[in-house]
């Protein structure tokens, strides 16, 4: 598992491993999707699952915060909407249709205040995993979205997503993260 | 500054300065005040500010993560009640009576699943700041709370808490943490 997470990271950032994919349920592969997880956003969507930025995330409870050493060097947040949070406390799995979580993350820097502190610097990616059984139902019911600058990644990058999340954490539905205290 | 820091930090996470500090208004030193921040908290008060959990306050909207490296090795995240996330946003500075802030702390362990990731472990400490310009007048307007398993740390460790904000962070109303984007 080690060697496989560490191939993914050597190789660049998630974005040239060699896993295919197949196009989840009925989502034309890079076709933006009509709406976003909440139906209510018409950003761009992300290739492969035709995930969207969902309105309103930044105000979403926190799940965890989260660190990523070298080479990206990140403080991130998980947050989850109503059903996610609902689900984590009830340790309900697997997460039900609808739970929607997102990941921001930010360059890891320097506090200029305080020398032991490193504090968000630039936001780098927000990341989104969408639970729909049917409609993802070929990647454990989940769809993923890599947005850079509020941009989907590209078709490559989205590849990556799946076969990481079924290696590693197939046993919690296939989610990295859990409900910090 | 960074010596004032390190030196707060090498006597011991904020145990051991020499600070001395004047009881805030009306606060009897060291007597648990009645209700909380949000007035429906009945759990024992900080000395000195008489500042209690709020309740709730895991639900509250992410300000920023944070991390804090060695000796503490912490995962960090701060969250605010809605007057707090409205004057973040606004940028409305001082913050205005009402604001509650609550920091998180998790000991930062390395994920069991991905080799780059650190993510919460045991809960340490919940940090509190309220903003009561008239009842905290003699600190910038702000009460302080750290506690320990939902117990407040001793009078010592409050007595630190103002003099390092005061020293660090006067041109921000006393707030170390910004709003991460």
């Amino acid at each position: 598992m080690r060697l496989f997470t560490s191939a993914l990271l050597a190789a660049g950032a998630w974005a040239a491993t060699a896993l295919t994919l197949a196009p989840a349920g009925a989502s034309a592969e890079g076709a933006p999707a009509k709406g976003g997880p909440n139906g209510a956003n018409a950003g761009a969507a992300s290739p492969i699952y035709g995930v969207t930025i969902p309105e309103g995330y930044r105000a979403w409870q926190l799940v965890a915060p989260a660190q990523e050493a070298a080479p990206l060097d990140e403080l991130r947040a998980i947050v989850g909407n109503t059903t996610a949070i609902k689900a984590y406390q009830a340790g309900t799995l697997p997460f039900p249709d609808g739970t929607v979580l997102v990941k921001l993350a930010w360059k890891h820097t320097q506090s200029p205040e305080f020398a032991t502190a490193s504090v968000p610097g630039a936001a780098t990616t927000v990341q989104i995993m969408v639970k729909d059984s049917k409609r993802y139902a070929a990647t454990g019911g989940w769809g993923f979205g890599r947005f850079v600058n509020g941009k989907p990644a590209d078709q490559a990058q989205h590849e990556t997503c799946w076969g990481c999340h079924q290696a590693l954490v197939a046993d919690r539905d296939y989610v990295f993260t859990r409900y910090a205290p």
